[in-house]
């Protein structure tokens, strides 16, 4: 236990912060070397916690900082949002306890054996599920990204917050479990006619958007688990729809009704909200699909560089309109750009995860990153974006980020 | 919101319950019909609880008794074990608060700003290293299960428990983020005569297993966050090694040392306990890999089939050798054998999830699963394994499990 440990010195602290050195070109890094021998820490000198201290675990009391936030209060505090702290976070799967929120009316507590969902309109079996019921139907598993339409809303005019949890925290991906809607849709059997369905959640907002059939019957879940265990609450618990690479409020939560008919239903969430204004004053309406994005969550404002040397860049890329074929990432505000890595496997509209190594030479430095997806569509500059739809969106801004990074390690939100 | 929605009546439910019918071969299923109007819940008459109700989210009340259990109460109550329900999961990942326990001495509530990894033996700069260099290092995500060698131990000698969870709940599946340890080694320099690596805990245990250098240096990883958090306490919080493929308790917990040595340490973990009894009185040693194995964890003794009908029967497969390439199930006592469908993405030793419709008769059935991984190896029967291995070996119990079912809808673990 108490094997002394040598010095490492200031040789080998110098080697670390080389970058590139020998065969493995990213290897050099901030590792720091001591010369006291191994302490035998408070903790090793007793038993800790028993098992089963948490029947259901929680998170160590040092990560109490890693949490849900809000960008504002608000005087309905059940019609807010709260984001993913992307910042504190690894891989591609966001932990169930930190996927984002936006709400309407609050989140509903519903006793899942009184929970039903109905089927009806232009249908030859109007028909009344209860959950045992949608268990028993075959199901499917599939990893995938949910994104607010709002998320990012905060930089249409340049840097809007020194947060990335707060400017792409509208931001999660999950496994998620359920009954294809297809299946379900065949079994109540479709009138002639029938060309969106409305999906209605139990909410008191009775939250509702209409769908185009043809998604309903292509890749959408009636979803009840999420991350292998059933949905929380705030995300929808019992039932909610899912649509895969959708904006992220018409995958209804806490679903209760669909109805088959044979146009759109012009709820008001698709007629006074979620629809994007236009220069010319016209807007988009149902501009369902999200468009490819990317963000560095490492560095972000959140953190502090602590010296030049060694660090590795990394961040998160998605694409409403299926994978991510490359991400290229910049480290002197677009001058020049390197392919990063992309971790495997990249599946279909989920997040992915992509890495860089990177030298700080301590100096200043702007980082970017860009995507491309499988359609051939690359992420737009600002510049490129505004010019096609103007300051007035509000909704579905994905351009590229940049954080700005200063010599004294911190870095900010900027606008290039 | 109150439309009302016909009755689907007897007709309709006779339809549901017909297997097979139409061009989707599982669509039938027992979805009930009501006759009453859609009712508008107390929960959608009244705003729900505020965003930000919980910063850092939990399950639902209702879904309170999905949780981790342990076998039997122990003098030591850090020295235990719990389990995974994996009757109640979805999909291949394990929710991180349900990840199955393995304690030798409890959890350790350690400080990150305080742990360090000490690296040392046969190299040449031997090194401490703080948490914050060990982020600063490049990073890999994986997703990979973690089984107990001990999981399923119950089962030897016929059927030892009426639960899925505590037969199988040794088990689970996350995404894992961190350092590659080959670059941490290459980063202190290995000295000829390198041959094998002991990792210790900081638990009270000192948990402490030797390492073959070549998994060390193929895929081994120091590992910080899962499912993209940090680690639980529970899990290894702040640093645990994570060794794909091998069993669950050489992926020490809480690491704080690393020693190069130039053969096995002989720890008592390797000695006294983690050793395999053979029926000619000798000991398999070393016996790190896990065989292919699955179980069906629906139905399972858990649950209660409430007539006959459709079903899907779902389940898990697994292997530390590479891949699963094929599960089968069979429904009448290994008679005949359906190939299951695996959800994709399969990957590198990680649970599959399987599913399989089934029209269950309402009479005596008794479902089994069997795996093929990539290497052709075959999950074995129990007689094939108890001919190679005997009675006594305790750990790696791998073979088919067999669930009963009753024409009351009961399953019970049965030896056939």
């Amino acid at each position: 236990m108490s094997d002394p440990v040598s010095p490492a010195a200031a040789a080998s602290r110098r080697r670390f912060l080389r970058s590139g050195a020998g065969s493995a070109a990213v290897l050099a890094s901030a590792a720091s070397a001591q010369v006291a021998p191994l302490e035998v820490a408070p903790w090793s000198r007793e038993p800790g916690e028993p098992v089963g201290w948490h029947p259901y675990g929680q998170p160590s009391p040092f990560e109490k900082e890693v949490m849900r936030r809000s960008r504002r209060s608000v005087p309905l505090p059940g019609a807010n949002s709260s984001m993913t702290p992307l910042h504190a976070l690894f891989g591609a799967i966001t932990p169930t306890g930190l996927v984002f929120e936006r709400h309407h009316a609050g989140i509903p507590q519903i006793d899942p054996a009184r929970h039903r969902l109905a089927v009806h309109g232009l249908v030859q079996r109007p028909l009344l599920f209860s959950m045992d019921d949608l268990l028993r139907f075959p199901s499917v598993s599939r990893v995938h990204f949910l994104e607010c339409s709002g998320n990012t809303g905060s930089e249409w005019r340049g840097p809007g917050t020194q947060s990335v949890q707060i400017s792409h925290g509208l931001l999660s991906c999950c496994e998620w479990t359920g009954v294809p809607l297809s299946v379900v849709l065949q079994e109540v059997g479709l009138k002639p006619g029938a060309a969106w369905v409305l999906a209605e959640g139990a909410d008191a907002a009775g939250m509702s958007r209409s769908v185009p059939l043809a998604k309903a019957l292509d890749d959408a879940l009636l979803v009840y688990a999420q991350n292998g265990e059933r949905l929380r609450p705030e995300n929808g618990y019992p039932l909610r729809l899912f649509l895969p690479g959708y904006e992220g409020n018409m995958s209804v939560k806490w679903l209760r009704r669909l109805k088959v008919g044979d146009a759109p239903f012009m709820s008001r969430e698709e007629t006074s909200k979620y629809t994007d204004l236009l220069p010319d004053g016209s807007a988009r309406q149902f501009s369902f699909g999200m468009d490819a994005k990317s963000v560095i969550t490492f560095p972000a404002p959140e953190h502090l560089l602590r010296g030049a040397g060694f660090y590795e860049i990394s961040g998160l890329a998605w694409t409403g309109k299926g994978r991510v074929r490359r991400v290229e990432v910049s480290t002197d505000s677009g001058a020049s750009w390197r392919d990063a890595v992309l971790q495997e496997p990249v599946l279909d509209r989920a997040l992915t995860r992509f890495r860089l190594p990177w030298h700080w030479d301590g100096g200043p430095a702007v980082l970017q990153s860009r995507v491309w997806d499988e359609t051939g569509y690359r992420q737009p500059t600002p510049q490129e974006l505004i010019a096609v739809r103007g300051l007035e969106s509000g909704y579905h801004y994905n351009a590229i980020q940049s954080w700005g990074v200063t010599p004294d390690g911190k870095v900010r939100n900027v606008r290039v």
